[in-house]
C-alpha cells in the first residue's frame, strides 16, 4: 500500500525550489533561507477528537491537518517551508480502503499546500487495526525580524486579536485560512512583542502569553469579537451560554493574539494593514490572571475557559 | 494532562546549544549550522505493529520510537539536532494512566537523545480512546560531504553492510544503536555513493536503492552476515527457514547498506574504521533486479523479502 501511496503522490507532488530530496529518500533535504533559523511544530490529529470519518469528508480532515499546523508557524511570524505528513489508515474499515482514504486526504492537504508554496517533503504511512490518526510536522524559517514569541509580552502592551471568535464547530474549525501572511506582515512592518494562535479558546490561549511572560492582563468584554457563528451556536443549543462565552472558550479559531506596545497598536488599528480586521480587546498587567471588565465597569476574574488536553 | 506533563518534561530537558527556543511555545526554534540543509524524517509507531504495549515496556517503545528515526538520518550520514514526539496515549488503559505511560515512554526516549547530543525540540500530547501511538520526527543538518542518497549507486559499485542480519524480533528491534556516527565517519573519510538502513528487510532495502539508483544488484549468499540471533530464531520456528532466510527478510536489524566504488571499499574492508564489521555482500550491476549467487556458485533471481507496508 505505502509503495503504491508515494508512487501516487510522487506524481502530483510540484517540485519546490526549497525541496532538495523529496518523499522515497530515508530523509527529505531542505535549503532553508541563509540566516534563517529552523522553526518546527507538530499537530496529531485522531479521529473521535479532533474529527469523526464518516462524518467529516476526509478532504476537510486531511487540509486541517496541515492547517493547525500552519496557525502554529503564523503566530511564531515563521514562514513555512515544507510538511512531513504521517497517515495512520484504518486498515479494514468497510466504508473506505485505506489507500483512498490516504488519497482523499492529500486531495484536501495539497491544495493548502499549494496556496501556501509549501512542499511536501515526505512522511510515513501505516495502516494498522484502530481509527484514524494523521499528524502533520511543518518546517519553516525566521525572517529577518525573528520569530514571535509567547513569553514577550510587556506591561502596558496591548492586546490585539485578528478576526471573530466562537462557534467554530458550525465550520471554521475545518474551513479556517491560517494567519500566515498576516503575522508575517505584522512582524515585518510592525512592533510585535509576542503572539499565540487560539486553538484551544481565547480565554485560555490569553493565558498562556500571561503565564509565559510572567504578566497579567485585563480584558474589556465589550470589545471582544463575537462571531456570528457564536450567536448562531448559542441560538442552537439554547443552553443559556451567550455568544460571548463561546468567543472566549470554544476554540479552534485560529486567530492571533498579539501584544503590542501602545504607540504601535495606536497606528495599526488605524492602518488596520490586514484583509481580516484587528481589535484591541484589553491590555497587558503587572498583575498576574486573567481580568474582565464588563459593560458597566465592573471588574471581576476571568477563568481561562477552552480545550483541555 | 498535557499542561502537567510539559511542566515534567521541560524540567527534564537540559539545554541544547542548538535549541533556541523549546517546548512551551507554538513551535520550537533550532539554529542548524551555516551552510547546512535541513534533513527531516518522521516515523510513526502504532500498538500492535510496531509493539504491543502490556508486552513491551514503555521505556523500550519510547526508546525506539526515537532511534528508528535516528536511523534515518544515518542513511543520509546527516548529524542529527531535534526531534519532536508525538503521543497519542490511550485514555482509560486499566493498565496504566495515560501521564504515566507518557513519563514511561520518554524515561526510554531520553537517554538516547542524551547519548546523541539532540534536543528535544517540542512535540503534542494527546489522549483518545484508542490504542497507542507514537510519532517522532527528527530533525538534522548535512555536513560539509552532503548527504547519502539511495539514488546515488554506480555500476560496478561495491555493496557493503554494517553489522549482521535476521532475528531481530528477538530483540534487537528495540535495542539496536542506530549507526549515526559510524555514517559520519564513513562519509567523512570515505567516498561512499548511495545508502540505506535496514528496516524493512536486508534484500527489500537493497531493492529500494537499485529503484532509485536504476541499477540492479547480485548478492553472494556465503557472504551475508547472519547473525546468531537470526540462527537461534530459526531453530525456535523449526518451520523449515533457514538463518540466511531470516538475514534477508526480517528486517529492523537497522543496519546500513552502502554504495561503494570498488577501490574504496577495498581499503574501507582493509581499515575496518568502525566497531561494527563492515562486510562486502555483493555487486551493482547494470542488469535490473536483484540476483544471487549461490555457494556452488549458481545464480537465480531473489525476491526482494521483508516488511511490506
Amino acid at each position: 500500500m505505502e509503495a503504491e501511496f508515494i508512487h501516487w503522490l510522487r506524481r502530483r507532488l510540484p517540485p519546490h525550489p526549497q525541496l532538495l530530496l523529496g518523499p522515497g529518500d530515508d530523509a527529505a533535504v531542505l535549503r532553508l533561507a541563509a540566516d534563517a533559523a529552523c522553526v518546527v511544530t507538530t499537530d496529531t490529529l485522531t479521529d473521535g477528537v479532533d474529527f469523526i470519518l464518516g462524518r467529516d469528508d476526509p478532504r476537510r480532515i486531511g487540509r486541517k491537518a496541515l492547517a493547525v499546523n500552519l496557525s502554529d508557524l503564523a503566530a511564531m511570524a515563521a514562514r513555512p517551508v515544507a510538511a512531513l505528513v504521517s497517515l495512520v489508515l484504518p486498515r479494514a474499515n468497510a466504508e473506505i480502503p485505506a489507500l483512498d482514504l490516504a488519497v482523499e486526504l492529500f486531495e484536501g492537504l495539497l491544495p493548502l499546500a499549494e496556496a501556501f508554496h509549501i512542499a511536501i517533503a515526505g512522511g510515513d504511512t501505516n495502516t494498522w487495526p484502530g481509527s484514524l490518526v494523521i499528524g502533520v510536522t511543518v518546517i519553516g524559517e525566521t525572517t529577518a525580524r525573528g520569530p514571535l514569541r509567547r513569553g514577550g509580552a510587556r506591561l502596558g502592551d496591548v492586546i490585539l486579536v485578528t478576526g471573530q471568535f466562537g462557534g467554530s464547530i458550525l465550520g471554521k474549525q475545518f474551513d479556517f485560512v491560517p494567519r500566515a501572511a498576516e503575522a508575517l506582515l505584522l512582524n515585518e512592518r510592525y512592533s510585535i512583542h509576542a503572539a499565540t494562535d487560539v486553538s484551544d479558546g481565547l480565554s485560555l490561549d490569553l493565558s498562556h502569553i500571561c503565564a509565559e511572560s510572567q504578566c497579567g492582563a485585563v480584558v474589556e468584554l465589550s470589545r471582544i469579537p463575537v462571531s456570528t457563528a457564536a450567536t448562531e451556536l448559542a441560538r442552537q443549543l439554547g443552553d443559556g451560554r451567550s455568544p460571548l462565552d463561546h468567543a472566549l472558550a470554544d476554540g479552534e479559531d485560529f486567530e492571533l493574539i498579539l501584544a503590542v506596545p501602545p504607540d504601535e497598536a495606536d497606528r495599526l488599528l488605524a492602518e488596520q494593514p490586514l484583509q481580516v480586521p484587528l481589535s484591541r480587546i484589553g491590555t497587558f498587567t503587572a498583575e498576574p490572571g486573567l481580568w474582565q471588565i464588563a459593560a458597566d465597569g465592573s471588574r471581576s476574574p476571568m477563568t481561562p475557559r477552552g480545550y483541555q488536553h
